[in-house]
């Protein structure tokens, strides 16, 4: 099943928004098994709107436009599908009284043209929009099923994932629900945990997937079925065999961050937990204080300047735990973590860079050298991720060689 | 002038790499005033490439593919070239040998494939790549002049700079130079910065642009003429009445970022700063640190608890100026920058947060509260720029009425 993509506005164009949309339906649908030949963008021009959508008829089995069916008179997507498949506007009624009793309580009044997202082509189906007020529309034209979708990402993802997928599988004849879960493991490069997974990988129901994100490495086991809880045994069935081979690598699922997963065990043990930064500039401290929880187990963080070159690397370890002592003194806090900038064993970019990271908890303090790749930005986000993570260990008192 | 966007790579479809390229293209061709109508995602498929390429050399003026030109035999722009304008495939032998040379002193050996990286169309131009191996090429079929760059983002901006771009000009008959400079501002609003040049904006050459970015507006003189000087010449004068209009909002041009002009203002008082954050959670600090010069005027931050319902409206500016002198007794520094999180007038999302910015120089101690529209990463984010910004007026003895 080929599918066709286009996003629709002058915006994407002129490269005042990126087309991330494209990318997000692009995977879901190669998540999914479809394959795609071509992608368009086309402007605010009903023209060439409906060109583009009559050439996808042609040449695709399925069609997704993603924008054009805000309320503004630029927004032409329906129009569009009105002029290709030569049908009349229809109206919902009952969303556009929804509109419009909305919208005059909260500005006073109502603009004709915002009713315009209550509209969708006669015969087709409108389709709900969950974080959003325009309609999404599903139909059918000379055999190929078109969807239109939202093109705020937050509506269009979530259109896209109840309305359209759905929908496109049960034309496809494939079973209509298909559920994911990711389990999330640190500590294992990618190759490490496909090959402990290996013979799990041939099969094509449930599906697995690797997915690296940073220093963490994720497995996505999708499976297709008619119902929901079929989907989901099937699924639990595969996450066990996982959990048993990974073992304790496997940190969180889904939503688990590392933050929210330490932020859990602090708060189970009634901890709090201050940071202190040369390498990674407070990014540590940053991410876990905006994670949901952090009130009660966040002390605070200091964040230090880069010891640089006026240590030596055998000090280094001492320079960690000097960090140590700094926020122990500065800020009341139940474990204490801390991160020393090593010197690059080589100043050209892309060379590797040592951290020591220690951490002190009631259970004992313990020091660790870490090396990344890179530079910058960069290895300031691998650090992050290591220094969570060796903070978690530490916590669940799951302590690492050196 | 219609030009034609084609991004090709099979790993753009499937949303593996969002397509940053047609944006950046986009943007740079209507900043230039070319028009564009329609942008292409195509796989690495040589016919359904050379198709995509036939479709836009009918339907625009000109064509720019982007990717498609490296080693691999996935990389296929070449062949479609080829293919659609019926020409033999040559080779660049000086860069060929280059390329042999240079993969061999690195590896050992080098694979032919790689040398694909020297061919183009017989009859078209190569094109130098400053920041890669792959030629880019510059033809015209059937009068259209077709361009192909790299896929790289940073071997594409480049190419398209210096190699497309004055090539596409030349070729619609407008001046071969495009200069441009930007003048950046902060404390008035986009509309505000609009009205005063107005008249300005009327301008065809050189022409003026405003641009938002967070609590900043830009504004971008650019001049076409023959040779950079002249160019150079017409953007002085103009840059001079802007700055005569906007007095001191003005407070640097080009890369001169408020973490740069901030810490030059400091190393030219040999002051260090220290930032104490509630609201801004660490990131005032962590983009100062990494920013080049930091070493010697950074002397580090604390990351507080946000004050969050503890503490009522009235005791905000006590809670700002504890926060001082919290950095104080923590942190060696002339300069201190206090921020702590007021609550905001409304829980729901898009509701005004109000903040209290105090900072401390050796000249005197000042607080002041900012209203922020927003929430989470968002406000955070003009939070940030916001105390950076009154850092710098305080640093430079500008104070602000609170």
């Amino acid at each position: 099943v080929i599918v066709e993509v286009i996003a629709v506005g002058t915006e994407l164009l002129l490269g005042q928004i990126i087309n991330s949309n494209a990318a997000v339906i692009g995977a879901r649908l190669a998540d999914e098994g479809f394959d795609a030949h071509y992608q368009v963008t086309v402007g605010d021009n009903l023209d060439r709107l409906a060109g583009a959508i009559r050439t996808a008829v042609d040449r695709a089995d399925a069609v997704i436009l993603s924008g054009g069916i805000g309320p503004t008179q630029d927004d032409l997507t329906r129009e569009a599908l009105c002029a290709v498949a030569d049908r009349a506007m229809a109206r919902d009624e009952a969303h556009a009284s929804a509109i419009r009793e909305r919208l005059t309580r909260i500005r006073g009044f109502v603009a004709d043209s915002t009713l315009r997202m209550a509209d969708y082509p006669e015969g087709s189906t409108p389709l709900p929009n969950r974080n959003g007020v325009a309609l999404g529309i599903a139909m059918t034209h000379e055999d190929v099923p078109i969807f239109a979708v939202p093109g705020v990402p937050s509506e269009m993802t979530v259109m896209l994932d109840e309305q359209v997928l759905p929908r496109l599988r049960a034309a496809s004849g494939e079973p209509a629900i298909l559920r994911s879960r990711v389990l999330r493991t640190w500590g294992y490069g990618e190759s490490q945990v496909a090959d402990e997974l290996d013979d799990l990988y041939a099969s094509s129901n449930p599906t697995i997937a690797f997915l690296v994100d940073g220093s963490e490495v994720r497995v996505r086991i999708s499976a297709k079925a008619e119902h929901a809880d079929a989907a989901d045994k099937m699924i639990a069935g595969v996450e066990q065999e996982v959990r048993r081979r990974l073992g304790p690598i496997v940190f969180g699922s889904d939503d688990d961050t590392v933050e929210v997963v330490l932020i859990r065990e602090l708060a189970s043990r009634g901890w709090r937990l201050a940071a202190v930064e040369a390498a990674t500039l407070g990014t540590v401290a940053s991410s876990l204080a905006a994670t949901s929880g952090a009130t009660d187990v966040f002390a605070g963080g200091l964040t230090v300047r880069s010891a640089g070159d006026e240590v030596n690397r055998a000090a280094l370890d001492d320079r960690a735990r000097q960090l140590l002592v700094q926020g122990e003194t500065t800020l009341a806090a139940e474990v204490v973590v801390a991160v020393s900038e090593g010197r690059s064993d080589d100043p050209e970019p892309g060379s590797t860079q040592s951290l020591v990271v220690a951490v002190r908890t009631p259970e004992g303090t313990r020091a660790s050298t870490v090396s990344l790749l890179g530079d910058g930005a960069r290895v300031r986000e691998y650090a992050r991720g290591a220094v969570l993570h060796l903070a978690r260990l530490a916590v669940t008192g799951v302590w690492w060689d050196d």
